[in-house]
């Protein structure tokens, strides 16, 4: 218990780079001198730089001999790209190595058997549950799967509604929300659309300040289905680069993207509903408004559920107030 | 300030008793004594039976004099079923009276005036608008409006869908949200349905605990509907009284149950429509399945709303979990 102050430190690093890393898992690090104070921080850099426990031990430099690393993931001990971090934490004289989630790679796999090996300190498992369903959950889920994580993200009435009887749809929920989705656009590895949305929104599927800015960091913009996409809609501009994925089988897009980690699915009720009979939704995020819209605009059609005791059960795992709307997180029950 | 405490007691009175008091209030009371403890609480007993403060002053004795009493709504002043509040308080000889909601009510009104004629202190507004919102609501939306109030509760998924294509609906919502939905109606002056669920469910529609057993007060059941409801259905079983509207007019229903305060719409999605079309819905308590259903069968049909402009704004007063589920309370905004 002691541990989990130093490890939602080591969880904050990792939240924030979250999406830059690909195809490393976002990992986030803090080192704890021998008296127990945080005097390094660090997150995995993007591809070919350092890892997080590296980032974490140069900032804490000499201080780190005789204190302890605090990981999101236990530490690697494999050459990749860059040499093992157990090296660099047994070069540093680091005593005790704390970590969340142990790492399930194979080929990275037993950092902690060599650090004890060597004599140093191992405490597994600290908040290990957070770490997996919150930062890692899209690199564990691909390590688990073969396949990309996907969340599906939709805006929506609480009678289940994306647009009135006119097809008038924008803002259904509140700039707060908005501002919200574009966030998840940053830490996204590729939004998906389908050509309907584009067709009807012109949406630039860019990730946005609310003052219109572009984040530093954009996803792939991703357009699946048969219809041409003219050059002159927002999601072919230059602020991010965009695949045209010709074809409406969700699994075949799963692999079209297969090197990437976490995707985010914006699409209307055709494509979303298409990822759903499939199985493909690992994350459902409802932006939900305080209105009641009827009609026949919903935002799902049939999700392959002829009975109710068919119906794959989900469960909450986050109710929370955007601004004027609820935002319901569904993960696979 | 150093009344909320108290007011809070007060308010927990009147939440006991929501429901027994038609045609009169639910009001709470507690009488503090000079040393400011809690020497008495009530509640609006019966129709015939004593007010809130008259009760508590009982409980209290000897020791309200010099006291103050606390109440949720301004003590009447007027002679009625029962003698003035405002009689027993002076007789009493209480010296503070602290309350949250100003009767707006002509006919009982000024009882702080004639108190304070008589020298007792008067503290009003604590807490007024967690009453009005709460406990009193119903009431004050009666007395403003001349209309009965209306519940709508309705438990869907969270695309809005309330069974699935091939009409399964029993339980798509959780053990705990039908518990909740028992208590309300154990709490209401009426639950109406529409004969469309009479003929699909078959619903007691009385209110129950979890074992099934009837709670001490059961709501009037209300069937909204032109054709013909046999003896042999549930809700004409001898456990509560029944009417029978042969109407399909919202306002005929809410004229026929006029003398009522708190209605409980249960309806499907027909009845429950033609409610919000005509703007009779005053408050709206979703019960949301951490499901998807898609599919024909949603949780209104048409509203009324052509276009997004036009669709009435609501705002969330409550977001709660109840087991799996969820209960969005929404009241105009
Ligand atoms: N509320 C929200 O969160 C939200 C989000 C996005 C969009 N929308 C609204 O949704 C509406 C557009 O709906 P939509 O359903 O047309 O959008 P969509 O799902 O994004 O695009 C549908 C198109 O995708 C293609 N497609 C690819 N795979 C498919 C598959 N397996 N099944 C069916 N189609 C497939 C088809 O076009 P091809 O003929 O080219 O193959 C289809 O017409 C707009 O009004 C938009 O405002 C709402
Ligand atoms: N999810 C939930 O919370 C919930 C709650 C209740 C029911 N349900 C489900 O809803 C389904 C029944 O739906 P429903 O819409 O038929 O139920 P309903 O709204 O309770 O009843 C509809 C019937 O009410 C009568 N009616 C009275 N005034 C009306 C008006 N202004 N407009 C239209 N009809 C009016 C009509 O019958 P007449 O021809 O007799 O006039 C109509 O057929 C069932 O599957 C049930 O399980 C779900």
């Amino acid at each position: 218990m002691g541990f989990d102050g130093a490890m939602r430190a080591a969880i904050a690093e990792a939240e924030r780079i979250k999406g830059t890393t690909y195809p490393n898992p976002p990992v986030g690090a803090v080192v704890l001198d021998a008296a127990g104070d945080i005097v390094g921080r660090g997150a995995t850099e993007p591809v070919g730089g350092a890892h997080a426990e590296v980032v974490a031990l140069r900032a804490a430099g000499e201080r780190a001999r005789g204190g302890t690393a605090v990981v999101t993931l236990e530490p690697c001990n494999h050459h990749g790209r860059t040499p093992p971090c157990v090296d660099a934490l047994l070069a540093a004289g680091i005593s005790t190595v704390v970590y969340a989630v142990a790492d399930p790679n194979p080929v990275a796999a037993d950092g902690a058997g060599r650090l004890a090996a060597a004599g140093v300190g191992t405490v597994p498992g600290v908040l290990a549950d957070e770490v997996a369903a919150g930062s890692l959950r899209e690199w564990l889920h691909k390590l688990r799967t073969g396949r990309p994580h996907v969340t599906w993200k939709v805006a929506g009435s609480i009678d289940g509604r994306s647009a009135a009887a006119d097809g008038t749809s924008q803002w259904i929920t509140s700039p707060q929300a908005r501002a919200d989705v574009h966030l998840r656009r940053a830490a996204a590895d590729a939004v998906i659309v389908g050509t309907g949305t584009v067709f009807a929104d012109d949406p630039a599927l860019t990730a946005r300040t609310s003052d219109g800015a572009l984040y530093d960091r954009q996803p792939l913009r991703v357009v699946v289905g048969l219809r041409e996409i003219g050059a002159n809609y927002k999601v072919r501009n230059a602020d991010s680069p965009t695949e045209l994925l010709r074809t409406r089988d969700p699994a075949e897009v799963l692999r079209a993207l297969g090197d990437r980690t976490d995707l985010f699915l914006e699409s209307g009720p055709a494509l979303a509903s298409a990822f759903l009979r499939a199985g493909y939704v690992d994350r459902i995020l409802a932006y939900v408004a305080p209105i009641l819209i009827g009609g026949p605009n919903t935002i799902v059609d049939a999700v392959g559920v002829d009975t109710l005791a068919q119906a794959p059960r989900w469960r909450y795992d986050g109710v929370d107030r955007v601004g004027p709307d609820v935002l319901l997180s569904l993960v696979p029950a």
